[in-house]
């Protein structure tokens, strides 16, 4: 049952001493290319991290070095225009990566391609987290593994056999995420009402890592400063000026 | 066979006489939304198009009238953070929208989203077609469906059982795609010349839609003008300064 296996994701922090080998890492990435890509660019990169002091050091940089430091594979997936300009170069034509088009079909390949590649290790099963940490320090991490301009990290990917099991979150109700034939907000207020009470209910009730909190909370603290003020700065050195 | 499941995409543009209930929209979105999201967000908002008149102008504005035509559903994708400005508001605190991150935060989650609603789409039988055309015309779209600030469309996706069974495209090589520890790119012109025959080969021999093409002219003609460079300023519009 494909459906019961994707709504049984949770995040996995914490893997048994298993190291996945290169077959296996192939083999996932290879089903993961399957899923669609905009006009077929396939514009993603994956470095897969077998150096320790490497692998510590993204774990440091993305602000999650215990989970490195368990995990069966480290993969570090970017947005990837290089190798259009390489293909570009080889028909003497100059590509234009430079508009913010460019970045968000980068990032919508690299995501719809991770989601495969989660599924497919999750059908095996391992357990994965995603990380975003790794745009805190951007630049260092692209230096770090020599990416070029036109290439971005987007978020690292730790996967590996599960010692934990985490208990799946309730989400937001299907009727505030769903609407028909036009955006209808009218319910919203009633809506996240009701789901800070579900979640609250489950954070004190959850077997581990209990807590009281609700779900706008946790939003209004977490948004209320910008995030991340670098990225717009950062993805200019890479060659994308969002114009 | 999961794996087996994911290897087996190929777009499907044509749909025969089946029109999915609220029911089974329903059931793929509660699905959908077991995909991991940054920090929870939960960023993402589906627009489900019943009405003729919408859909057939949805069809025209992102160039795919004839799909829209016959899907059995057709789906627009949003990436939201108007509903976070809303559990913002119950908290009595006002957050920021405003930067490239959220723009990216937002991309993500849609497309983590929306590749398990088509996974789940496909493991039923049904087929797909993303359509990033709506990014043609985003604008336009918004009003069409009362977007409000903070809230933008990224792709739409058709649905239905299919009347077309397209054969699946051959990937670039894994070696284009996976670089252990460093970016390397020694062996791109090897690689995507040996990858330009394969595909040159597959296009003169599947069975429909026969052409005289190569990968790398493909994206060379594609990219060699800038693509879709209204978006900075679509996306400024919603409250997305890329900053």
């Amino acid at each position: 049952m494909v459906q019961k296996l994707l709504r049984a994701h949770a995040s996995v922090r914490k893997y048994k001493d298993y190291i996945l080998s290169k077959e296996e890492i192939s083999e996932l990435v290879e089903t993961a290319q399957h899923a669609a890509s905009s006009h077929f660019v396939q514009a993603y990169s994956v470095i897969w991290i077998t150096e320790e002091l490497k692998k510590e050091e993204l774990g440091k940089l993305s602000g999650n070095p215990k989970q490195f430091e368990t995990a069966g594979a480290a993969l570090l997936l970017c947005a990837d225009f290089h190798r259009l300009q390489v293909a570009g170069e080889l028909q003497n034509t100059i590509i234009d990566i430079d508009t913010t088009e460019n970045v968000l079909v980068g990032t919508v390949d690299v995501a719809l391609f991770a989601q495969n590649l989660v599924i497919a290790a999750e059908s095996k099963g391992y357990g994965i987290c995603f990380i975003g940490g790794v745009r805190n320090e951007p630049a260092t991490i692209s230096q770090l593994f020599n990416l070029p301009e036109g290439v971005f990290p987007l978020f690292a990917i730790t996967l590996g056999v599960p010692d934990q099991q985490n208990e799946v979150k309730p989400r937001l109700p299907v009727a505030a995420i769903l609407h028909e034939n036009t955006y209808d907000d009218s319910d919203y207020e009633k809506l996240l009402k009701e789901y800070d009470q579900t979640m609250a209910d489950y954070y004190v009730s959850r077997g581990a890592n209990q807590k009281v909190a609700t779900w706008t909370k946790q939003m209004a603290d977490f948004l209320e400063k910008p995030r991340r003020p670098h990225m717009a700065d950062f993805l200019s050195s890479k060659g994308f000026h969002l114009k």
